[in-house]
C-alpha cells in the first residue's frame, strides 16, 4: 500500500509497505481522510527518533475485525495500552485509571506503531469509537485534536467552577490553539487569543474570538494561560502573561528542551500543567452538537501521494489543518 | 551597628552601618536570633543581585514603635506589601488576597529592604507577630521556614483530602526538606526523604521519618515530590521520581536557569507547583503545639562578627541551621 514514511528528519512516499494484516483483538480499518498536526511535524524533525508511518488523527472505516464493527465508520483512542488488551495484567498506570499514560504504551503513528497516513492502519477494537451518523468525515477528522483540547477543560473544571478564573489567553492561533481557543470560550467568557500570523489571528477573529498579536499581551494579567505555540519565545510569552499564582498549562511538545527559570515560577508561585490526550467521546458528542465549528480550519486537502507538500504547507506560518485523503 | 553586608558575591561583617531610625507604621526591631537560610547562601552568590544585610528567619523584641507592641517579642511576615502599610492604595495582587505576590513588595533581608542578621531591623508594624511565651527564642527563630513548610500544606489540601496522595517524597534533606518533611509527615503517612549526605539522612532517621540516598528512589513512582535541594542534579532526581499526572512542588529557588525538559512535563503531564512564604500564624501554631520538633535542626550557633564563617559552615553538605546571635 502506498503511505506517508518519516526516517531521519524527512517525510516521503513509499508504496513497498505491505497492508496491515488482523491480529488478535485488532481491527484493520481503511482511511479515510487523516489530519497533520504539529506533533507529526515533529516527528518529522526527529522528535523521539520516529521511524515509520506518522498520523494520529484519522477518520476511518473497519474492514476487518469482529462482525459488529466491520463497516463501521470510526475515530480512535491513539493511546494502545494494558486497556487496549484486556487480557494481560495491567501496568500501574492502566491499573490507577492513568490509561493514556499505560507504561507499556505504543501510541498510534507517534510512538512504536504506524499510523494513519496510509491506505490502511490496524487498530485495536478497544480503541475504537463509532462515528455519529451525521458527521461528515471533515469534521470527524478533527476528533482527536478536539479531545486534547477537552483534555483542559477537564484538568481546569475546579477551577473554573470555583470562578478562579476570570482572564484566560490561548497562546498560538495555530491549529491547536484554534481548537483549544473554540472549546474553551463557551466556559469562560472573555478569552483572548494571542498569535504571530495575521492570517491565524483573522481567523480566531472570524470565529468570533477576541485576538491580539503575541506582542501587545499584557504581562503578569490572566489567571489560566494555555501555551499552544511549539516555540520557545511562544512558551516564554505565555509564562510572561501569567500573574502570580496563575496556571499555565503546556499544551505543544516541544523537540528540544527549554531553559526555564525555575527561580521565577517558585517565586511567582506559578501552576505549571503539562496536558495530552483526552476524551473521545466528549470530542465526538462536541462536534455533533456543533458546539465548536471546524470547517474554517481545513487551509488544504491533498491526496496522499503529495504528502511531502502536505506536510510542507502544514508547516506554513499560519497554516491551520492540512487533510490527507488516501 | 554591626551587620553582616552581602556584596559582589561576598559576605563580610560591617560595624559602620546606622541603626535603622523609626518611620511611619513601621517598628524598630532589635535581634535576639537569626536563622541563615539557603535562600541567604543565594544571595551571596549573586542571586537577585542583591547589596545589603541578609536575613529573613528571625526572632526579635520591639524597641520602638507603637506603645502595644514596644517590648513585645516578635517574628515577622517577610514581605512587605501594600497591606503593610494599609493608607495606600492597593496593587492588583493585593486587591486579590494575594499579599505575598504585591507588585510593589520589598522582602526583608532578600528584595530592598534589609534584613536581621544586625543589631536591629526596622519592620512594618502590620507584618509583626507576637511569639507566645513559651516558644523559646531558639524555636521561634524556625517560624519563617516552617511556614514556608506549611505553604506546601496549603497547596496540596485538596489533593490529602480527597486521598489522590498515597505515596509522597521529599528530596533534600537540609535545612529546608527537613522542615518540610517534618511538616507533611503527619498528614502524609508513608511520607519519605531523600537525600545526599548521611550526615542528613541520619538526622531525618533520628526524627522519625523514612530516609533514603537519593540514588535509590524509585522512579516515576511518587504521587507527590517535593523539590527542596535548590541543585539542579536534585531536581532532576524529584523530577524522575514523581508518577504520571503526579505533582511536583519547588520549593527551592535555583540561582541559575535550569534546562527542563517541556516535551516530557507535557507527555507525562505533571503538575509543577512553585512554592514560597507562608502563613506565620500556623506556623507559631504548629511550634506552640510542638507538632513538630526542630531542636535536632540547630548545628552551630555564632556571633554575629563570625558572619562569614557562619556562612561557610551553612553552606557544608549535610549542614542543617546555623544561627547568628548579635
Amino acid at each position: 500500500m502506498i503511505a506517508a514514511w518519516i526516517d531521519r528528519g524527512a517525510v516521503r512516499v513509499r508504496d513497498d509497505l505491505p497492508r496491515p494484516g488482523l491480529e488478535p483483538g485488532e481491527a484493520v480499518v481503511r482511511v479515510l481522510m487523516a489530519g497533520i498536526c504539529g506533533t507529526d511535524l515533529e516527528l518529522m524533525r526527529g522528535y523521539r527518533g520516529f521511524t515509520g508511518i506518522p498520523g494520529h488523527e484519522f477518520v476511518g472505516r473497519v474492514e476487518e475485525g469482529p462482525p459488529d464493527w466491520v463497516g463501521a465508520r470510526v475515530v480512535a483512542e491513539i493511546n494502545v495500552t494494558c486497556s487496549s488488551h484486556p487480557a494481560e495484567s495491567n501496568c500501574v498506570n492502566c491499573a490507577n485509571g492513568r490509561t493514556t499514560h499505560c507504561s507499556h504504551r505504543e501510541v498510534i503513528g507517534i510512538r512504536q506503531r504506524n499510523g494513519a497516513f496510509a491506505g490502511w492502519l490496524r487498530v485495536p477494537v478497544a480503541n475504537l469509537h463509532r462515528v455519529p451518523e451525521r458527521l461528515p468525515d471533515e469534521v470527524a477528522v478533527f476528533t482527536e485534536p478536539v479531545a486534547a483540547a477537552c483534555r483542559v477543560l477537564e484538568q481546569i473544571e475546579d477551577e473554573i467552577g470555583s470562578s478562579r478564573v476570570s482572564r484566560a489567553l490561548v497562546v498560538g492561533a495555530g491549529r491547536l490553539g484554534q481548537l483549544v481557543a473554540r472549546v474553551l470560550a463557551p466556559r469562560l467568557p472573555g478569552l483572548e487569543v494571542a498569535g504571530r500570523s495575521e492570517r491565524s489571528l483573522a481567523r480566531a477573529h472570524d470565529a468570533g474570538l477576541t485576538a491580539r498579536p503575541v506582542a501587545v499581551v499584557e504581562e503578569a494579567a490572566y489567571d489560566l494561560v494555555v501555551d499552544c505555540t511549539g516555540a520557545p519565545t511562544g512558551f516564554a510569552a505565555a509564562r510572561r502573561a501569567v500573574r502570580p499564582r496563575g496556571t499555565l498549562i503546556l499544551k505543544s511538545t516541544h523537540n528540544n528542551g527549554l531553559a526555564l527559570d525555575i527561580s521565577s515560577i517558585v517565586v511567582d508561585e506559578i501552576r505549571l500543567l503539562g496536558s495530552r490526550c483526552g476524551p473521545v467521546e466528549d470530542a465526538l458528542a462536541m462536534l455533533e452538537r456543533r458546539d465548536i465549528e471546524v470547517d474554517d480550519l481545513i487551509d488544504d486537502r491533498l491526496p496522499l501521494t503529495a504528502a511531502a507538500e502536505a506536510f510542507r504547507r502544514a508547516a506554513e506560518p499560519g497554516a491551520a489543518k492540512v487533510l490527507l485523503v488516501p
